[in-house]
């Protein structure tokens, strides 16, 4: 999922005070030692690894006796709760669902999933086979994620973000052939370069550049286009052994080798495959990147094994009001609408309920925060897992994990990156799509949407329909307790509303990946719930004094 | 390691009749369907992965009591031993070490080594690690490798060859201080783009592309280099979200995020740490590639239990003689030179001795086969594995797996691809050099040898030397086995000597990396080895008919 919205927020707002003053004492260090010095310093510290993330929040000294009510027993609820209660804090969770992790879930078979309008879906996956509708993928540089994973004994495996054999897809473009990933990666740097050192051979970059500057980007431009020494990228020895052979180089007396033909500059450029070449460099999808292992709910439900015995499930919050002296929050059985409702009390409440659902509950807070509850928008998402009776995509095609991208509403398939050569049955993600596609197939009944990912897929790979076994979607506006996959900022709204959601209201305060700049990763969960955590345990004490 | 000379091999070599008849067909089909029945007739044919292995090899009709001497137990000669046995040979295979698996080896704790010149190291790893001296990587195409990890049930994990978090490293640029990968990267394509998109601005290629595609074009370089709306590469939003932030973005009300500055475009090329990026886009170093769990060695050792029986160790062959009726193999005790001398008789041998042990055997062959083993040079090369007391490299730097260049000696730093976040010991390879570093490193004592690895790798690492714990390192021309790490073609020497290198002499046949156009790979010794015993077995039968 992407950020929405500029990270930065509003201009001028203020930097972190301790950060500050260490990177003071840093240039310190800088001035007396030298750059050497200075970098050992950062090093040190711990800072050059620049992150908000600083370490699991450090709550000393909580008043004995106080409760914390947490709401929702997703990321942020659970980081909240785990930690408050490590803190000494007295904590009560109330969760809608009947299990713990919220949008971190996990679909493995004999699994049930009832979505708005009633459809109902039963997982029919094999043993140890899953798809993660939600968050898939921990970045290298998703801290706190990371901490949780390391101190709570969850194993990671890579991720395959990018595979150079995976395809590329468009039904316009090469005859709707798809193309493998290395040859249009070689291609589109090949004939880039090609380019470039035309312009600058030519003195087209002479304003620009030096000449010794010159010798050594021609120098670069070879290297990093795969160019011949007349600097052009053609059909030969360098460009195949980027895109790939006809037939690649074997062992004693087989066939020998045959290059292969780059693709026309024009035919390249104008089939727009190009634009899937640009993931992999996106700080977000940058390798290396993780996923746990056996599925992405394994964090969630280390945290939640933790501190099971304060959540309730199937609570479904309708009010939450809140004087001088704590908090009040009403609910009722989510299996039985107006039933069962009882009330909690606690002194204080983090509330991490998405604001697509708590705007719909009747809530005591200032106007500044309603509001900004209200600014909101939830986007649409749609996401297919898609079991098939065997690992055609590596048997027959050599693909091994990663993703094949495609201009056809289904976007992508992301192979399995684990139990690679394994026999038997396994299960992609068939499809993620945002926007007007996602809409359209939440709208249709469970089974038509599995038919179209199935067809559409089948354009990349041919054995699609013979070997579909079963299938499970979600389309998050209609998952009940949720109607959508993620807020969605704008620069305007961030400046307008952003603080006043985050900020302390009375004994309330907000977590969630909409109370951060990392929309729609479990990361903005986990920050803004120690973030908040952090501010809330530093009013309580300061009540307390 | 790199494939060396053309893998063309001489021009005008004829090409695989089979494939010719195939391809054939195919066009055919292509002429009576059009392009999308064309595709599917090559997906399910198996075409239209172009690769020179075709499945295992089917030695049909093996004429009974023929028995096959193998010389070596390497990859080449477990290969050979495995499909000769399956296909009803008696097989006798001798092997000079103490072990099989040849070069792929892994080096774990009370391992003992002893080198050429005497020096002996006995490895202090910590119980499941470990360093692969020799081939440590898998790639997607090599079929052959994937298919033994498949039928042999070994399993595989995901390399990780491109790390955007690891450093890249020149003593001479940026003050000594490393860069990483992801900054690297984005600069680079970011001022690639900005270059590019100036001079088509300009008129600059007007001769070389339409107006249209132009358009096109630019619109690609934006994507490409993550230029703003005025197609310059500045610091901002669509920058840092390639190369990162100086403080990235967060949750709650945490500092604000910081954009991160690019480094100017003329330091950056002067730096050359753009020579790093280009691995990534090699055809044998693209992602998705593997490695065994828990060690290189898995797949030799799979092939090895089953044909235990049949192999013997500590068998260094003298002399290979051969006439109309066999071949009689003289060999010795590895372990006690000139004694245990004794004779081993066959029908036929496949012969997978290292070309430059070969040479020095006393070998009954062609004079054009005697002249092509001495032909190959083989070359240096050096790896150091490192234990240190912790992952501080995960800990402190972010970085979790992948690889670290550096114009140092060293070369490199190839952190470990499992077991993140663990705690205790790890072991990273510290260094892998070829050609003069190789053999200076490996002239050091082994002491002195770890002393200087670590040293360099400080400078990438400050917690190098005090983290250190113990290490091991091997130079691959003092290996008693081998006297280098890989055979070294040229095309010159290709033209010469590689046919008649692979060709069967009388009842003699090679098999190896070095009968191979992939050269120093695992790969190269397993096609070779196939493409050998089924010439072998065809030669066989035509023999007895």
């Amino acid at each position: 999922m992407r950020q929405t919205g500029s990270p930065l927020g509003s201009p001028g707002s203020p930097a972190d005070s301790s950060g500050l003053s260490r990177r003071r004492m840093l240039a310190l260090v800088g001035k007396t030692f030298g750059g050497a010095a200075m970098y050992h310093a950062m090093t040190s510290l711990g800072f050059a690894q620049a992150s908000p993330f600083q370490g699991p929040p450090r709550l000393d000294g909580a008043p004995k006796g106080t409760k914390v009510l947490v709401l929702g027993a997703g990321m942020a609820g659970l980081v909240a709760a785990y930690e408050l209660r490590n803190a000494g804090y007295d904590v009560q969770v109330l969760e809608y669902n009947g299990r713990a992790g919220g949008r971190s879930w996990t679909i493995r078979g004999g699994d049930r999933y009832t979505e708005l309008g009633g459809a109902t879906q039963v997982c029919r996956f094999a043993q140890g086979e899953y798809v993660n509708p939600g968050p898939w993928r921990i970045p290298y540089h998703h801290h706190g994620m990371l901490d949780y994973a390391r101190r709570l004994n969850v194993p990671l495996e890579p991720f395959i973000q990018v595979n150079y054999n995976a395809y590329l897809h468009s039904p316009g473009a090469f005859g709707g052939k798809p193309q493998r990933y290395r040859a249009v990666q070689a291609d589109y740097n090949g004939h880039v370069a090609e380019l470039l050192a035309k312009a600058a051979n030519r003195g087209g970059l002479d304003g620009d550049i030096s000449a010794e500057e010159k010798d050594k980007l021609l120098e670069s431009l070879a290297s990093f286009g795969g160019l011949d020494k007349d600097l052009l990228y053609a059909k030969g020895f360098v460009s195949s052994e980027r895109r790939g052979y006809d037939v690649p180089p074997g062992g004693g007396l087989m066939a020998r080798a045959q290059y292969s033909t780059p693709v026309a500059r024009s035919e390249l450029v104008r089939s727009r495959l190009w634009q899937s070449l640009a993931v992999a460099h996106q700080y977000e999808f940058q390798t290396s990147i993780f996923q746990p292992k056996g599925g992405m709910d394994r964090i969630a439900l280390a945290l939640y094994e933790r501190v099971k015995p304060h959540v309730q499930f199937h609570a479904k919050v309708t009010a939450i009001a809140q004087d001088a002296r704590g908090v009040t929050v009403t609910y009722e059985d989510a299996r039985q609408p107006g039933r069962g409702v009882r009330q909690a009390k606690a002194d204080w409440c983090v509330c991490t309920i998405p604001l697509s659902i708590l705007s719909q509950v009747d809530l005591q807070a200032r106007p500044e925060l309603l509001a900004a509850i209200e600014a909101v928008p939830y986007a649409a998402a749609f996401k297919a897992g898609l079991q098939f009776k065997r690992r055609f995509w590596e048997q027959d095609d050599g693909i091994f994990g990663g993703i094949s991208y495609t201009e056809l509403p289904i976007n992508r398939i992301s192979y399995p990156n684990a139990g690679f050569n394994a026999q038997g049955p396994a299960v992609v993600l068939g499809a993620y799509m945002f926007g007007p596609n996602a809409f359209e197939f939440s709208a249709m009944d469970p089974a038509d949407r599995l038919r179209e990912v199935v067809r559409q897929g089948g354009q990349m790979h041919p054995q699609y329909e013979r070997e579909f076994d079963n299938g499970v979607s979600v389309g998050w506006h209609r998952v009940p307790w949720i109607n959508g996959c993620m807020a969605t900022w704008t620069d305007k709204t961030r400046d307008r509303h952003y603080d006043n959601l985050c900020a302390i209201d009375n004994r309330l305060v907000l977590a969630g990946e909409h109370a951060s700049f990392i929309g729609g990763w479990q990361e903005g969960a986990v920050l803004s719930a120690q973030d908040a955590i952090t501010r809330l345990h530093a009013k309580i004490k300061a009540a307390k004094a």
